[in-house]
């Protein structure tokens, strides 16, 4: 079946194309000149017909079926949704974009996982033994921390993969980690906290998520060995998050002797650490510590989720808590809801227990590592001056740049090249001393892909004075 | 491969068998006896060595699972748990049992699905089509009111088989009716209400999870015609949360003149209706009236979920409220989670797209219909002066009884002869003037099961001078 599709694209425009087809195909839905219900032409059709790359059409397709617009089926193609262009609530945890509607080549800002490579099969042979074997309880009400069997994997996991010390029953299978994170601000307001440090710079959803909670955030600096601890401990804050095996966006580890330090400072004050080992599963064997958790159990809460190594759509994360802290944890959660899915909680202990888990994270991270060694050569070769912080580990690059450049005006050279990134100032909080940076994440972009980007952002280095 | 294992029951004990197992078993755990990771022997094998029947030994092996004893694992049988015996937090939505230790060989307490007929097939054909096709958009964030596909497919399918009139913006996948529930109380405090009424007699647990959301609990008689919107009327509460199509537990259906009644009353003082239309799956066709939401979609929010039809373990739920409020719901939302796993949402989509749900539900409509009948010829026949009240519709049966019966003395006496089940005082609130009664739920035990336990509770009704 050949489908005909009256698409206009402006040749003047300097937009990317599949942002010119996407406004284009919203703009014919808007105006009800393409019908709800209405079937268009395939991805591979379109591209032909317009004469473009079928990966801009399908790009293109993908951000309107996201965005309610369009609706694809197995065996019956791609048609106009029936309420065309419904507009969905964005989250705090999900970074918002500095500037609307960007849309580019490549796009190397941090906040995205590598989808492409989840484990379909793997994940379906686990879902599908799990649907077929659950026994009546399992298919009933579970605690609402979590399924026990897989707090008791998950529990084995963490020990064998990070050293987490921990008892099953004070482990919480959370909706991901903002739900983990959600719940500790909560119980901290509730014992009279009401400050949080955090990391600065940093996450700058993860701030707002939390200021959100109703805790104020307190940044503390990031140098080269990670979180400033005496400043921290000036800062009569009493409990602190933060991503100590690779800080997010430097990369950089938390220095033994702040490992220390830190935890002393947690007991002294009576106050806790939250440790945020996000992207622990891409660490190189070269920047591997066993999780800050496994120094100090009473005054660490531990949290991880899968939606960086499997997918954020499954929603499953984990707190690894001290016991009395998990006790008031526990409480709050069963005022909110009772679990999350049982059936999902059970394939995912059943992909760990396989060894499904540590093979797919193996490869991941070899093919990271590979990314970011490419970064580190492009970066020397076409950013002369900049240079990367960190070690080897982790999904995006932090460039710090000379003194002398200015950030704004680099992202603006670069996305006119099609290149989307953000700049140092995006994640920082209040911390003025900083030298302007790029952040770089290579979490969704190929070597190859990083080949034609980077140099592009090279030009756009150039142009703003580098 | 034949395991041994020495099990002590005592020949003089009144417990039933099941438990007396699950109780042998964990003490041998406790004291060390069996130690972590022995394996048992099967049920089958169990049962033929104490001379029992398999499902006995079925429900104790499946008992000591669902509390973190045991653990079975395909292929490799069942063994002793590594922390055999993790207490688990019980969440208040799911009811707490009257007194301890509750185990016998009926059991006709409310609560519970009918999770034998879970549909494992077509379910696994759903979630595989789901996980193979799911886009890079699906794989990802999405916002957390759910995946616009999923919003879409429900408003269509409530539309059609509820009447409930909303768009998809409107309509927000939760884990759960629970956190439907603890969001709409969050959202009702926010907006200064301190009160919420509801249904007396009504689901006490679900009370519980109210008080616990800071919410006062103002209950509100139920006589044959429902809900009593006169005494609502008088309460000064601005918002009351009820279940008119078959109200829990008497199975009465709101009368057509108090529906217009309390849509008027919550236009009159600005309030709010959360309409729990838990069970409308099972509405016999001589009990279907559209959803309440359908006459005032501006003041009623409309609340369901899969538990019912489906699982539990899903913790699938839903909302439609009017657009106003749902702003403030998808705010509190944002600041809890991100949403429950898109996959499992796009799987249900698509089972309720194949017209797999109404497939299901259509069956067991046919079965619930059937146990209905079963219990009132059963209740006529056993129980001489006791009366079903409501209609043909619903999972448990509500039957009063002559006011000289002693509740708690029949409870005691139907559990005597392995009968559990609850008395109307359990689901009561204030309301004094309630004969006793006894609330059968037929939602786990069939026909068969029915024409056996009925009986004996009519002895147990004889006992306690019926």
């Amino acid at each position: 079946m050949t489908l005909q599709l009256a698409l206009t694209l402006d040749p003047e425009s300097r937009l990317p194309l599949a942002l010119q087809i996407r406004d284009s195909l919203r703009k014919l839905m808007e105006d009800g000149t393409l019908w709800p219900g209405t079937r268009i032409p395939s991805s591979r059709q379109l591209a032909v017909d317009i004469g473009v790359s079928r990966s801009v059409v399908v790009e293109a397709y993908e951000q309107l079926v996201a965005e309610g617009y369009l609706r694809t089926r197995h065996g019956s193609g791609t048609t106009v949704a029936e309420h065309a262009g419904t507009p969905d609530s964005a989250s705090r945890l999900i970074p918002p974009d500095p500037e609307p509607a960007p849309e580019a080549m490549w796009d190397l800002r941090t906040g995205t996982s590598n989808v492409v490579d989840f484990p379909r099969q793997e994940w379906i042979r686990c879902m599908t033994a799990v649907v077929a074997d659950a026994s009546r309880q399992e298919l009933g009400y579970s605690p609402p921390a979590g399924v026990p069997q897989t707090r008791r994997v998950l529990t084995g996991y963490l020990g064998r993969v990070r050293g987490v010390r921990s008892r099953p029953e004070d482990v919480m299978v959370t909706a991901g980690f903002a739900q983990g994170l959600a719940l500790i601000c909560r119980v901290l307001l509730d014992r009279g906290h009401t400050t949080l440090a955090v990391e600065d710079p940093g996450h700058p959803g993860e701030r707002e998520f939390v200021t959100s909670s109703g805790l104020k955030v307190v940044g503390i600096p990031v140098d080269g060995d990670g979180l400033r601890v005496d400043l921290l401990e000036r800062s009569r804050v009493r409990a602190v998050l933060l991503t100590p095996a690779n800080q997010f966006p430097t990369g950089v580890r938390l220095a033994a002797e702040r490992r220390e330090r830190l935890i002393a400072w947690a007991r002294e004050v009576g106050g806790y650490i939250i440790e945020d080992d996000f992207d622990s599963a891409f660490l190189h064997r070269s920047d591997r510590l066993p999780a800050l958790q496994s120094l100090a159990p009473d005054r660490v809460v531990y949290a991880g989720s899968a939606s960086k190594t499997l997918a954020p759509a499954l929603r499953l994360g984990w707190l690894a808590a001290p016991s009395e802290l998990m006790a008031s944890v526990e409480y709050v959660r069963a005022g909110w809801d009772i679990g999350c899915s049982g059936l999902e909680q059970l394939a995912f202990a059943r992909f760990i227990d396989t060894g499904a888990l540590d093979r797919h994270q193996r490869q991941l991270r070899t093919e990271l590592h590979r990314r970011r060694q490419t970064v580190r050569r492009q970066v020397e070769a076409c950013l002369p001056g900049a240079r990367l912080t960190g070690g080897d580990s982790g999904l995006q690059a932090y460039v710090e740049l000379p003194a002398h450049i200015d950030e704004k005006a680099l992202l603006r050279a670069a996305r006119r090249r099609s290149v989307l990134t953000r700049g140092g100032a995006f994640y920082t909080l209040t911390d003025t001393t900083r030298r302007p940076a790029l952040v770089l994440s290579y979490a969704t972009v190929t070597c190859a892909g990083l080949n034609q980007s980077l140099p592009a952002l090279g030009e756009a280095y150039r142009e703003a004075g580098g």
